[in-house]
């Protein structure tokens, strides 16, 4: 029996474990089996290594992977976009399975399905069907996964660099909206932030700012488009900031604001950044961090519309692969890679993101 | 030089006083003079009376009213709707003048127009044109204010006891929008969620529930067609009213929620009651009543939209008068007036109000 | 080996066949057999029929049909809303089938699935899995029917004799939207018509007028709350019927027209009888009743929105199941059922629909 | 008196006629006297000299300006923008007035005002207050015209050579919206098809192909940033243009299309090469040029959504003199001014714009 390494997490808050799997030696109809180039780690991965969403372990964390097709199931024949699918391809997947039959996939909201279910995230490591996190050599695909095939000019450190990040965004920024000529401020230039940056500029926004820290992170920004950005470190008052970023926009506040921080305080701070009749995304809540004080006099007085928007959808991996491909030199997402890490170094990779010193860590199996 | 009495607030909490005001000699082209038939008296007068609001004073409160045109300024020939005027129409006004030439009028939104003044709120009594709230005999009306002669077969009671709570609502619901066969749940059962009670039933709804009290404003909301209504005093504990609402709504949240309160912790129990993908709207926090703990994280989980709305424009009145007239079988405004005092009289009619105790008090000068 | 019989189309505008077939032996996974109670002769029955649709011969028509589980495949636990379903259960479904994984599906568009099949249409009666279509003693639904348990509250006539024209009207009207308030103009008294004079009643519309004949069906146009009628007998010249529709609504044309008798020249007279800024949704062309001459000048000048929509989608028919029981007693939808014909005289049927000599007409197998 | 020429068509097809006018003496309160600069010729005035549209002779053509304020009136110290504005600023202005109060203008629809008039097409050249037409020394701008103050960095060629195209596309590809990575085919090459394509690039279109005339448009077309051009001079067949669009845009049509060659036919040539549930913009029908045949099944069965728009409004001004700035680069304006005539030349701008020889040919007075 041919077996593979992975790095289990067993404990929250304790190093990943090497551990070793077998191999499955049947490959279910409309499975898939891959072999792992490079998965992600995202600032997710570090909420659930601290214990900040509930779900049960052991588990294989990773959820942004890129890999060869080894092996595929019976039936298996196109990529979620109708491309043919043949072992040996370089595919990568939408991090989340639906049920397509629950009360929210019948209502178009598929992101809530009763029923839906992350790699990386909600597979116990030690059923059946294994191997359904990143962080391993193969990773398992089961039935209904959402494939895609890679083209060659698309690289997989671009599709990496931007990973659940970039398709957040998409997702988010369909749910608030873009109008033409808009000015946009961000909270937060980590990958969430820097992916917003991308999209709302590609979608027609006029000029984006940034605000948010350290001073590396505020330079991709600057590298991805925006036309100002304010740095936490040296403003460290938020009174400060508004007056700086108000005044930016123009004297009346930004026609969109996104969140990317996840810190319940910058919400706060970012209702007021909005010009009356302007519209907030909470993008970066996908941990819950607890309540804040916020004063809903503010979305009546300022006639604001707040959205929310959870996970993605298929088509937002499949737009976003696209973009990708399209947008390169704009917005060079490979550079968001800075930090490479083997298999057995995983740990490494996780710490990297939790203290910020990386814009982007990756585990590569070998 | 006649003369004209008007109840004047001078000192925020303490009685109105009465004072006689000359009438303008000459009605500037435009303008017109209206002989005050019935004022009704507003949740946010109470809160003006309580200082909650950063107007100026003295000021004659009553931003509500029906009268009857006595004078009309060289060149007002029509009504906002195009109807032609005369003297002795009897007509009611939108409570709002927007500059139309400032940074928001020219980017449509008239409603948080730099210059926006309100009839019995943002007029000072004691400097011209003088007489410019409702609580008076006579009201005068300056150029550029929307005016509506109001049809035979529409009642002042019907007007008055809509009040601005009625075109409050048709603005809110345009933004929060009902689909056809939409859950509705209101939180409130004062002016303002029996307004939003039935525009969200004429707008489409398929079933409206009330969360509110007392037990007699609950009565009108089952009246106006509310389904079903959580006494607030019959339930206390948010939690189970939470699971009462939940399970009427089908074990999922309903899909529209509109807080009709002003009371900041509304907001955190209301957002729960949405279904994941629903909208909720802040509609009673026209007054700054402060800041509450919210959890940021609940907007990006469930995916939800919020909305503010802020006054109403003058297209909202008309079609709210137009409403008041087809609708009137199915929903008997007229009742909502409960209590009627004389011009003398106006600090009760406030705290008829303020206690609760009046479903809606007016003022009838005369 | 049972048998049963159905009315079966042999040939374009011949006369239906009664034929035996053998009900199936073993019913496959997530598939069902239905007895059927009733099923409803639709205006695209006709145009099926008369060959002015591109299907293969021979086929059961009958896209309409409630009826009895008799039989339920391993695995078909719940209906498409997720009532439980068991064998007796009186039951309806959605004509149609879509592929889930197509171009058009993954897009949210699974009306124009490229794999769509329609019970009744689609069918071809001489091959498996047989009995698929609606004029027949019993119906064979394949596994991914949208199946609907019917409440007890909820009658036959009510559900076949709305038909597929309410699904299609609420589709169509989802598509153009109904403001609160909104003055709809409707072309076409048929079926489709009077659905959507309920749905856009229901949805908001202040007042609906209606255009079309013969008498007795603009006098149900009334019955279910047209405002005004205009018999195409009584006034015959599109000139002067412009003239009165244009004057009931307010001199400038009506905020929403929808075109619902399949006749090309309608679009060209309803374009006009839009306000400037006005929808109007194109209900009435499933099958291709060929080119009519339009100016596209007028959908410039006028700012027209002009929207399009095909058959329906199973949250459709839950919607439309949902309306038909809450207001039952405002749209006397089980009255359109005006003529009753057993099995053998589906011709009968057809012909009473094609003459418009029926409301409409249903087949009772026995 | 101090006097200025214009060119005057007295009668439609024939030459424009140089007349003398007196200058105004005095400057009404809100009014402005602009020395013209720079007129561009529009396709429209094409229209207008060959009497397609109603409009009343003797007219000053000119709709496209730019000049300098030479006399300003009481009270005019803003531009619409809220600028200050001064003797000696160079300026431009939306096209048209409105009055604010009618109708259409209540109901948020300013291009359908009912008294709409526009420089250079509505304004008698006989009749107070004179000079209201572009083609002049000087140009009247009346009271409640939206001027514009243009900034030092934005070159006047910028302004002319873009035109009303740009705003007329502004406004269409608002009603029409481009949602973040679209594709988008035009139809039309001139220079509202380029200002399309600008708009609709910079608004989240990942791709815009072009279907026009002559090759050195489509040359320009492509400078613009189209991925693809079909040449109707090398590609008579309208079907084989279909095969190649639909090819281009991967099978099943384009997102969106633009019509911009005011060709009737070019409606029926447009409609299929959208996908199903695609949306078909008419935007260049501004002359009604006539009947054409239309299939409406195409509307049903494609799910399709058409839209018009009308003109602009001044806030489409203003959002693309902001765009013209920031795009300079990608996005050559001042290089579609071609030609340039002195104003006793006024007639070969027309020919030149008729023929289709000039990509855009200007007026410069002297």
């Amino acid at each position: 029996l041919r077996r593979c390494r992975a790095a289990v997490m067993t404990a929250f808050g304790s190093p990943l474990e090497i551990v070793d799997f077998p191999l499955p030696e049947v490959i279910q109809p409309g499975a898939a089996l891959v072999k792992v180039e490079m998965a992600g780690v995202c600032g997710t991965d570090v909420h659930l290594w601290k214990g900040q969403l509930p779900i049960q372990l052991p588990v294989i964390l990773g959820h942004e992977t890129v890999g060869r097709l080894v092996s595929v199931g019976e039936g298996l024949q196109l990529d979620w976009d109708g491309q043919p699918l043949a072992v040996g391809d370089r595919v990568t997947r939408n991090s989340s399975r639906s049920c397509g039959v629950c009360h929210y996939c019948r209502r178009r909201l598929p992101t809530r399905c009763l029923e839906r279910k992350a790699y990386g995230i909600s597979y116990p490591a030690d059923a059946p069907p294994y191997l359904s996190g990143g962080f391993a050599e193969y990773i398992h695909l089961q039935p209904g996964t959402a494939i895609f095939r890679l083209p060659d000019g698309l690289e997989t450190e671009q599709v990496i660099g931007s990973g659940c990040a970039l398709v957040t965004a998409i997702h988010g920024i369909e749910r608030v909206g873009i109008d033409w000529g808009d000015s946009v401020l961000i909270q937060g230039a980590g990958p969430v932030g820097i992916a917003a940056l991308a999209v709302a500029l590609s979608a027609g926004a006029s000029r984006v700012g940034v605000i948010g820290g350290p001073a590396r992170r505020l330079e991709m920004a600057r590298r991805f488009g925006a036309e100002m950005t304010i740095d936490l470190d040296a403003i460290p008052d938020p009174a400060v900031r508004r007056d700086v970023a108000t005044e930016w926009s123009g004297g009346y506040g930004a026609d969109v604001v996104i969140e990317c921080t996840g810190s319940p305080p910058a919400v706060a701070e970012g209702w007021p950044l909005c010009r009356d009749g302007g519209r907030y995304l909470v993008l970066g809540h996908y941990a819950d961090a607890g309540e804040t004080p916020l004063n809903p006099h503010l979305i009546t007085r300022k006639e604001l519309t707040v959205y929310g928007s959870w996970g993605s959808e298929p088509r937002h991996t499949s737009a976003g692969l696209k973009f990708l491909r399209r947008a390169a030199a704009q917005f060079p997402f490979q550079e968001m890679v800075s930090d490479r890490f083997d298999l057995s170094r995983a740990n490494e990779a996780l710490r990297a993101m939790e203290s910020w010193s990386a814009r982007k860590s990756v585990v590569i199996p070998e």
